[in-house]
């Protein structure tokens, strides 16, 4: 059946619609499918590149799986917008990463072709092999289980973990190593390389570019010949290779590499391997972006582009008059080549987001003194107290939320020890499009329970300047600071360094009845709401924490003397963040006040634009008038007891 | 110079003093290293088996490195007890683990030998390489750094990410595999089994056991030769080998399997190994338990025996006329027997741990239920949340300290799936003698600012049983139990399973005046606590709140209608634990209560016996009863302000 161009993706609502097509349409369903993922990221946003890259993948994927009954579980999934697409989400896919739509990342809720949620690296073997050992268990002995994974996943930890374990599990599981070369940065590391080695091995290439096919034939004659296939295959290697295999260390039978942009050979490819139990690996080779060209040619800034002219290539900034105040992230990384300037202690390590966090700067201006360790969040923080430990100064800047990945080594190799690792959190309270798997959460109350720590957040550029300043100084213990997505609210952020008296917080302005106590930039949000409330009669005042570890007693001490209604908010959960170290600090010191806490409420917060998700939060502008309108006229229902 | 068998060890107070030895004197002090942590392990116990298993390793590092100025890392620790009697603490060593004693790890704050502290294993490769890399950052390119790690230890995620790393780094280190196939339990995984199948190939091990030396030579002629050297080791790997090599692969230079208990060449091969620059990894196996036949029979056991008599290997336990209450662990061991007996669903996990947590019971029993996947905590979380998207009921136990490893994992893949995974967390509050990495402290806190989360923690066996009966009912979520290290409180603990609600707590006593809140089996120093402060005409209710979340608010309203002097005892940090659950309540509720928790304070605590360090952190019996005395005769300092 020819369909005319542009008109067969429509006609697939799901995957069983794909798999109607004879294997000759599948390029066409490519070419719709890429030209779609362009047509709507172009204009409504989101991850670009990976989804570009493995659209051979995904179509070859669903056409050869019995998805849902066979578990496809994509690492990370901002590369799985071509799934979405082909498994009933076409129509709703405009509503991407928006407020209330779909999220950017596989879903459990959002699909049962989604069998795992993700949205951090490097979990899906893990899960995939629990689905696997599963299906063993229950005797479902048909059922495939795939993982797909980047070469950039591979490099966590995790991943490996789930290696060692799979190969010896004697599960049927399928990962796919979707090899470009790339995290958001351009991938780093010893296996990296290796990976490289094997897939510029030309008559290797050749070679195993059919054996899987082979094997998979003389597989289904009977245990017999599989044996032998076994072992015919193991000789082969043995005398052609003289290499080594990473993966067939672990146990898997490595396939590959092939052209993961050759979907009729990836069909056949998928379609041999399901035939083929235990564990295995194929090998897949992708260019990020691919059919896209500026995508392909700057892999790193079309991860995730925002909007842009898909005919030019022009990606859409909005247009100022004036100068912006600069994204944190952009202080920090001008910051951190000042400073280090000044103190050749001083060094950066990022766990694979040189851009993300902008110490793409300083890897360029001082390469000797800031690394990027790959996707290795408990390797970068160890690694740090081991410079610590030599007398330098590590900054260690890892998104908020990724930091949970190496909360132990924070608590067990920087904090015991008492070094000084700074850690810069960015991402930190809401992250917005995102969504839930992204929001910097719960740090505060994560890090502040630990001994030792500093745990502080600024609220402007000038305070994040001078927060680090303040934390690469002499005898300085482990040191948080703590900032969010996004611009600050200073055009003229550069100031000079001032050192902050660790644990101080500061007066933003006095006022009378209700104070309000917030730390971070929502604290901006505190300002707006005054602004309103003095126009309305109420006169707030507004303290700055600052810190949430060491809590500033002093000022605390002056607030309770002062004012029996609080209110404190904070761009992090609620429950142990700042707000309750406030109410340790009542408790210990026998204050009796009306308080209430405004943060991220005890639930997971969805995606949407950070303004939105603070207003559903509760702790916006307009929802900090309302708490302190209640409060300063609140009849006190509860009495004391007794 | 001859000494007299059983006076040489005697005379080294340092690693300078053991080299002044010939070579041929190495051996007598391997004898007599090894004999004297026979003699004090078996008098003031400890961990044996894999310090015996090093001995030579260490005696071989002394004499070779220029420590402490070239840098040793032990991972885990456990095994260097033989490198701290041979650097300055041979004769403080019978203090090793005893409150205010030795600590049982390489400790910072010890001695200058000690170059990182651990605790937790798999942290040595990304400390060596911080320490290499500062190294190499200020010029000091004479400079050594090793790190020694298990193969059990290997398997843990952070390992390869820091081989990862170090294979590109470009950084002088050396990894000294200590091979002995065993984590304290027999080690897993395809890595384990890769080990093996290298161990075991012979012409290939004759051919390794001389290749460093001959390399060095030619290396020390000059950078042509070393080159030449090179091509010449490739050359004949790839014509000899045949096989892969997973650490090649990584960037690093393999050496050996050389045999870990021939000193002498581990003398000379670690002197050859330190001519040749940048990442290379020495395989050397080693037996647990080396030296003490019965060790050697069964490591596991002899990890950490306990007391013992060394001649005839009689492990000394306490003698009782009556039964006496069983361990925690073996209460979850029993226990989560008999709950997957009645229901299919349940599977049993633990990373590395049967036989301390007790799941070696059900691993024997319901082999294809219950799975030990090595070191790997991450995985193990993740790998959990994938059996309970079948529908499975996974119950994961990790230590409470441990579990600070995969803390991103239970906020990413279970808690926002709202996926059934019951963690049981063991030695968790004051762990004892193996101090601060061990010790469970932060778990209340860092649980309980994640949604969808039930935080539990029994106060007794019964209880124990009747919470994990509870949490594998349908439609849980993710639940938490956590519970302390040593024996309960019940000697009739095998009582029928029954349901809790959960967050309902319970009324131990009522009472006056003061309420003593508690969670877990801490709550039974309260009872006895309460005892005391009866004949003395105190008569506090005590409530257990058995929940640090949900809170049971219908139980906290009654509190706080009667109660408005409250004392919280928890085995857990004093900042966001169960305490402050309270305080969040009250301010939520506008309660004005004078509210003391009682709970590890902020600061790090030491080792010790569990009761000596409650009495140190303020919450044993006599602490609780201190705490209550005072309350009830408190005169309020402090007023509310305006």
């Amino acid at each position: 059946m020819q369909v005319p161009a542009g008109e067969l993706l429509k006609r697939i609502n799901s995957p069983s619609d794909l798999k109607q097509l004879s294997e000759d349409q599948l390029e066409q369903v490519c070419q719709e499918l890429r030209q779609y993922i362009i047509d709507e990221v172009s204009v409504n946003g989101g991850h670009f590149a990976a989804s570009l890259g493995v659209v051979e993948l995904t179509v070859a994927l669903h056409y050869i799986l019995n998805t849902p009954y066979d578990q496809l579980v994509w690492d990370v999934g901002h590369q799985a917008y071509g799934h979405k697409i082909l498994t009933g989400r076409r129509d709703d896919f405009h509503t991407n990463r928006v407020y209330g739509g779909l999220s950017g990342f596989p879903k459990r809720s959002e699909s049962e072709y989604d069998t795992f949620g993700v949205g951090h690296s490097s979990t899906s073997i893990s899960a995939a092999l629990g689905m696997a050992v599963a299906s063993k268990y229950k005797g479902e002995n048909d059922r495939q289980h795939v993982a797909v994974i980047g070469d950039g996943s591979m490099t966590a930890g995790m991943a490996f973990e789930a290696l060692n374990h799979a190969g010896i599990a004697n599960a049927n599981i399928l990962v796919i190593l979707n090899d470009n070369n790339m995290s958001i940065d351009p991938n780093v590391g010893a296996l990296k390389e290796y990976l490289t080695s094997i897939t510029t091995s030309k008559p290797y290439n050749r070679f195993r570019d059919d054996i899987a096919g082979v094997l998979a034939k003389i597989s289904s004659i009977g245990p017999d010949a599989y044996n032998l296939a076994l072992k015919i295959e193991k000789s082969i290697k043995g005398t052609l290779l003289k290499r080594s295999n990473f993966f067939e260390a672990l146990k898997f039978r490595y396939f590959g590499p092939v052209d993961g942009h050759d979907v009729k050979n990836l069909a056949k490819v998928l379609r041999d391997l399901s035939e083929i139990p235990g564990p295995k690996l194929l090998h897949c080779i992708t260019v990020k972006g691919k059919g896209y060209a500026l995508a392909e040619k700057d892999q790193t800034k079309w991860h995730a582009p925002g909007l842009f002219d898909k005919i030019t290539g022009e990606i859409k900034k909005a247009k100022y008059d004036k100068p912006q105040p600069p994204k944190y992230q952009d202080v920090f990384g001008h910051s951190i080549i000042e400073l280090a300037e000044q103190n050749p202690k001083i060094m950066g390590i990022t766990p694979a987001m040189p851009s993300g966090c902008s110490l793409n700067l300083m890897m360029k201006a001082m390469p000797d003194r800031a690394f990027d360790v790959g996707i290795a969040e408990q390797h970068a923080v160890t690694f740090s107290a081991g410079l610590a430990t030599q007398g330098l100064v590590p900054f260690c800047n890892i998104y908020s939320s990724f930091m949970q990945r190496a909360y132990d080594q924070v608590v067990h190799d920087v904090a015991i020890q008492n070094l000084n690792v700074v850690f810069c959190l960015d991402r930190a309270g809401i992250a917005g499009a995102d969504g839930a798997t992204h929001h910097g959460a719960y740090d505060l109350a994560f890090m502040r329970c630990i001994p030792n720590m500093a745990v502080s957040s600024p609220m402007n550029e000038e305070e994040l300047r001078n927060l680090m300043y303040t934390a690469q100084q002499e005898n300085m213990g482990p040191f948080v600071i703590r900032y969010p997505r996004g611009n600050g609210v200073m055009v003229d952020w550069q100031r000079p360094f001032k050192a902050i008296p660790v644990g101080k917080g500061r007066i933003i302005c006095e006022g009378e009845e209700v104070v309000i106590l917030t730390i971070g930039a929502i604290g901006n949000e505190a300002v707006k709401a005054i602004n309103v409330l003095n126009t309305e009669g109420y006169f707030p005042a507004h303290y700055d924490m600052r810190f949430a570890k060491p809590i500033d007693e002093a000022l605390l001490h002056e607030v309770f003397k002062k004012f029996d209604k609080v209110v404190t908010v904070e761009d992090g959960c609620i429950e142990g963040g700042m707000g309750s170290a406030v109410l340790e600090f009542m408790a210990d010191n026998n204050y009796k006040a009306q308080v209430v806490r405004l943060g991220i409420p005890d639930k997971f917060i969805e995606h949407g634009e950070q303004p939105e998700l603070w207003a559903e939060c509760g702790y916006d502008a307009a929802s900090i008038v309302i708490s302190v309108k209640t409060l300063s006229t609140i009849i006190k229902a509860h009495t004391i007891a007794s």
